[in-house]
């Protein structure tokens, strides 16, 4: 199919992949990819609404204070977004080119990432009334299950269309692919489990969070490993 | 008028194209536009406004389903955003230079790309209300038809200016020049009919947006292609 | 002082420019500024609210058309944050290096170029009430002032310290000084008359905002042009 | 550990720092920082509300007047979001790779700096409130000491794990990790002091402040200086 599936450490060219518009490097995708992240980390803190300074001015260190499920919903937001981010820095290193398809499915990715921050806030903000606790669970645990399923289907994507470093071992790509695979397979039974038992649910998908959180393997190469990029 | 007229090959200098302000690569431009484009896609999440926490908690389930307008405006801002973020994307490769105008071009095209998600939401938040439906149609066709003539405004002076990278076959950049007018053709002509029958018009401004989900036809250079950028 | 200042042509290095922290090429800081840059100009559109989808449908035409200030304020405010990043990106293949003070002048000017979209917004919306034009045309001119001075600030400090890239003629980078300085002078020259007659201040101020729409004079080098950036 | 202890100037490679993930350069990291800064630095201009246009137009100018305290609530945040950012920007020339660790920590980082903006209008916003100031004191020098020890702890990990470029003289970054290290005890200390007087707490943070202005020690090698990235 290309150059690079005969000679790995060959650079790859702008006309390779043919059906795939032009091939390019993986710095644009991931410098969109890292702007939408910013953004969907950053933007929830405008959702918290100050203290009125209406209000008796005394007042203000016990309703700071009383903003803690805000706090908290900024919080929950910005660890699962910048753990996923964590995960597609990682990414960044491991796929080589980009193609048509694997830039629209980082799209569709990319709008699971845009609007997490929203179910967040409504399990950290409706977390305190009781009766909301179902429901909230439920809403959180199936986006993060559509979060992952993205994820997945972006990863797979790239991998299907030739675009992982071909220096890579094959079997280094299958274990990460797998790692993958149990993310997404974890998410989608904590989004079923979470209808039958809401508990249940929401605490496996705070497991499968906790995993993200641990390194992935570092990379296995067949050839000489490659010089980080940017070095100077 | 430059070097690169002469021999393709060679690398462009920082003086050429006098009258151009200073000729840069195309890397910054490139930025600028994708963090407009990752804002622009990320934004409309804070429209979603949250169910209020003084409701009754059991009423978060259905509160939930009820915002399913304003996902959908969600859905579509980021469906289209993220489609011409793609465009975009694909045109880096094309491209090798920018001056003065190209980049004025650039930031008309942003502009326009910058407001689209504001009608993407009129759209999808007043469809549900049979009266509101042919206005909301009529603005956000027109609205898309003004993205796409933007589109072909920028790539137009692109071309003009001499910023298309000079290895690539003339008949390849002459097709794609056909394929981006054909789209802002259809795109005056789905703005002029949605206000004749609304549905017809929203129809043709579906199915160009679907054309453009297609792959753009992989480059093809009269020398040997270039190296992607960024390998390593 | 450096190196650079014997043989222009050899590349900076970290050390250089003593008391300056550490000295680096201008990647990052444009990096940040054209994101700081790309959300001052995507930013206003979530201040124009769409209309209430609880009123008569059939008044949506209307209600859209009604918001031609808020079209307006959002197209002043693309317009000037574009111009000036037009300018930002020139001056990216102006200076070479970027050090501590340099950087905080950015910071200053960013502040700035973050802030000037709500005077826009004032101008636009406020516009359509006579009584209100002068104290809106006051605030705008003002506010574009203080822009230009922050921006011929920045200027300074990157040419004091030693950043302009040393293969540039003296003569043209006096002549871009030279354009600046009358930038700011002019701006405050408006800022004054505002406040005498504020059409007659607002006039000047848009003047010299059209004058900056002109692409400034294509570099000129002692030596050999250098390639451009990102060059593959 | 890795071939760069033994021979600081040979370029890192990917596979090296076992259990960190992929080994990478500093970019995509200093991409993401950038664009979470830039975001923090600008979003604050949503926060000030424009004076209604149903207002008499002839009360714009006292309206735009009234505003001040919701100015320096965007300068005050402007500033301490600049000037971490600028530590951050030199800090990118000081650290040579990150791995899993030292992103996470990143990102903890960048959780504080999203964050701060808002104790920033909390303290200025409602300072005009002679009893709300004591609370708005204590809530914003408290965020500063967060982020001041959410700083070091970034730091701290990426010396820890190796991160530092080789070829900086050890004593010169013993007096880097020196300085973060009495910038965060004293704001820890401030975060004490302003429980017991809110003035001396406030005048302390300010002081640390003000010290973060002066540009850190310019860096000193053991081998001769790299070249600065992105030289052309």
């Amino acid at each position: 199919m290309t150059d690079q599936t005969h000679n790995p450490d060959a650079p790859a060219r702008r006309d390779q992949l043919t059906g795939e518009g032009a091939i390019r490097g993986t710095a644009r995708m991931e410098a969109f990819a890292d702007a939408v992240f910013a953004i969907a980390f950053t933007l929830p803190i405008v959702e918290i609404v100050m203290p009125s300074i209406d209000r008796d001015g005394a007042a203000l260190g016990p309703d700071l204070v009383a903003l803690t499920p805000h706090y908290a919903g900024y919080l929950l937001a910005s660890a699962v977004i910048g753990l996923y981010w964590v995960q597609h820095h990682f990414s960044g290193a491991i796929f080589r080119t980009t193609g048509h398809w694997f830039v629209i499915a980082t799209v569709l990715f990319l709008t699971a990432i845009g609007f997490i921050a929203f179910p967040a806030r409504v399990l950290a903000e409706h977390f305190p009334d009781v009766a909301a606790r179902p429901a909230a669970a439920r809403y959180w645990v199936v986006s993060l299950a559509v979060v992952a399923l993205a994820w997945l289907l972006k990863w797979s994507v790239g991998v299907a269309r030739g675009h992982i470093d071909a220096r890579l071992e094959d079997d280094y790509v299958r274990r990460l692919m797998r790692r993958f695979r149990l993310v997404a397979a974890g998410n989608v039974a904590a989004a079923m489990l979470v209808f039958i038992n809401w508990q249940a649910g929401l605490a496996l998908s705070a497991l499968l969070m906790a995993w993200l959180l641990l390194p992935p393997e570092t990379p296995r190469y067949t050839t000489r490993a490659p010089v980080i990029e940017g070095e100077s």
